[in-house]
């Protein structure tokens, strides 16, 4: 094993595992099943972009005592070899006949007595990343085992961040700090969105960021109409307010904030806006402790909003972040998670600027026992105008 | 709906829809249930880095005869609203009481009779992105209904390319061409690996990618361990073999091909190593044509390398490529699928160097009735040297 090649020491994943274990006993579950890059990422230090290609399931088993078992394809096996982990069986992958169905169901068979249950996150957030075909072989074939919803075990575990686990997080808001600073150099009036798009990756790249999984943004007068489009060729305009958001990811962790500019000199609703966004966000830092509700949240960040005589807007105003750009806990009216000391957490109310307009702001933060600290730089309390 | 947000025009759409709708009569499914990014890309036209975020599902139902239904959270209306797409039904998610089942239900059974047949992709390469405790509600509140495998029906729609489509990818590659060229000004011996695959990326965007999904690639003596790792730290070294592998994305489109350097002079395994991959690729582009099967050109490729005295590396030796970074069919000996004019190819042979070091070469064709048209540049026949 080549440590060096380690995101993180052996500890920090034993650590995982033994909390892991501790849910499953609460729960009665005898393994984990994983197929989720996050989960397997979380339990094993395995990163690899591969994942963009759909052709191959990859699983991990975690038993209710000693370390986990990787069955993946064959192609992973020099990476998985550097992990922490050493029970890694390997099949030539993908095989249309049997796609590591056999070797799961043996490797299960072996953690789990026949009248045992598997866990498996199958809840919100979660996805089985394997063809559903083969999972409903695969639990025929460990009858009379019984499979049982795991998403409540993985995410008690996975919402606390240890210290080395916020590191990263800290340094990806770094790196996405220093490229929002250099958004001026190339958000001039008359530059299309997508070439902005282009250059802020770039500027993230060049920060230090491994890879840049998600940039989103927008640009019109006094906001934008959506936040998850891709970039179009029309140019910035003055008048403009410029949205950017992103998702970097240093070391397998993600940052997600964003930030709005004024071409040229903003106008008094957007300037209004934006104060508006940054005191309601000012506010719930201050009220924010372990033990409030998620939906409190969204109620203190839309009250703020509200409160300045403005309409907040609909939707999450906020969630979890970490090995995935977007985890639970949601803050919208429904999600009843309390919110616990070590969870990193984005902030993202959003006021109405006109009809079919809107602006965001987002910060990312890690709950302490006292209240919030912050990972992204604070955004200025003022829009910051890009001069044209 | 704004047009120029298109990738294609609506015709484009229609004609993949009419072509699902054949298969989907010949397999006497009544509706398709998509609920993966790519296949949503492809029938829609809805294309987003918001798949970043597992937080929701999203759904498309395909009717056995008129247009698509989009049954998705409100974040979405926005940006689907401005596809061909007319019929959208919306939700605020996340919901944790119901995130959108309900109303894909009622979809679903608008579109299906009680005795009707549901095809949803759960075979080789297909997942179900929504939560399966979500799916197995579905599936009960549908009942009669029963759910069937489209996973064929989508595959051979999906496999062969429009010309529109087939223009997109050709671009993607070239743009890859062009980052390629410039790899010599930055991998230079001492450089950090990690700082290579940086400016890798940094080159792709200014070459004009839209975004980056895939970098992955190795340096070793006459080769590299594997070909999924992300970079470590440590500099490339005089006589190392530095290999590159993008799926760099434009207009939602991936290429997928690799390019191998020499840091400094090469050794003759290495100079043999290339030569023997490039000819085997010459050799198995002389001999495709429609009709033969995925798995010959496994062994057209293997035999290429085995004739040349070199040992040919285990795995799949290419694959499809369009939407995803890999679609099928997959160059290994099981892959029975029989090649069309019209598919897009890779051809990925490997080289066995040393005990534990190969080499890989990839290029990515699109399959004519004549025969294989390029769409990356062909590699040089000689290993290019980076002097150092």
């Amino acid at each position: 094993m080549d440590e060096r090649s380690l995101i993180f020491p052996a500890q920090e994943f034993r650590a995982r595992i033994a909390a892991l274990q501790a849910g499953m006993a609460d729960q009665s579950l005898d393994a984990l099943l994983l197929t989720a890059p996050a989960d397997i990422f979380y339990t094993t230090g395995f990163l690899t972009r591969f994942w963009e290609s759909p052709a191959r399931p990859w699983f991990v088993v975690v038993p209710q005592a000693g370390d986990p078992v990787a069955v993946i394809p064959s192609i992973g096996a020099d990476l998985m070899g550097r992990t922490w982990l050493h029970d890694i069986r390997t099949w030539d992958a993908p095989n249309p006949h049997d796609d590591g169905v056999s070797l799961l169901a043996d490797a299960l068979a072996q953690a789990v007595a026949p009248k045992g249950r598997i866990g498996l996150p199958m809840g919100l957030e979660a996805h089985l990343r394997m063809p559903l075909a083969d999972f409903e072989a695969l639990r025929a074939r460990l009858a009379p085992r019984r499979f049982a919803d795991a998403t409540a075990c993985m995410q008690r575990v996975r919402e606390v961040k240890s210290e080395a686990e916020i590191d990263k997080i800290r340094a990806g808001c770094a790196i996405a700090a220093r490229a929002f600073a250099r958004v001026p150099e190339f958000a001039q009036a008359g530059r299309p969105l997508a070439h902005v798009f282009r250059d802020f990756q770039i500027a993230l790249l060049s920060e230090g960021a491994d890879w840049v999984s998600y940039v989103a943004g927008g640009a019109g007068p006094d906001g934008y109409g959506d936040v998850i489009s891709p970039a179009g060729p029309a140019p910035l305009q003055r008048g403009d307010v410029l949205m950017l958001d992103t998702g970097a990811v240093k070391d397998g962790y993600f940052c997600d904030f964003d930030r709005n500019y004024a071409i040229g000199p903003a106008s008094d609703t957007a300037r209004r806006a934006h104060s508006t966004l940054w005191h309601a966000t000012e506010d719930t830092l201050a009220a924010l402790r372990p033990g409030i509700l998620a939906r409190d949240v969204h109620q203190l960040l839309s009250r703020g909003i509200e409160q300045r005589g403005m309409i907040p807007g609909g939707g999450r105003l906020g969630h979890g972040l970490g090995v995935t750009l977007t985890e639970w806990p949601s803050f919208t009216p429904l999600d009843e998670t309390p919110l616990r000391a070590g969870m990193v957490l984005t902030l993202e109310p959003v006021c109405v600027t006109a009809e079919g307009r809107l602006m965001v702001h987002e910060e990312n933060i890690v709950l302490r026992d006292t209240g919030p600290e912050l990972l992204s730089p604070r955004a200025p309390e003022d829009l910051p105008e890009i001069r044209t």
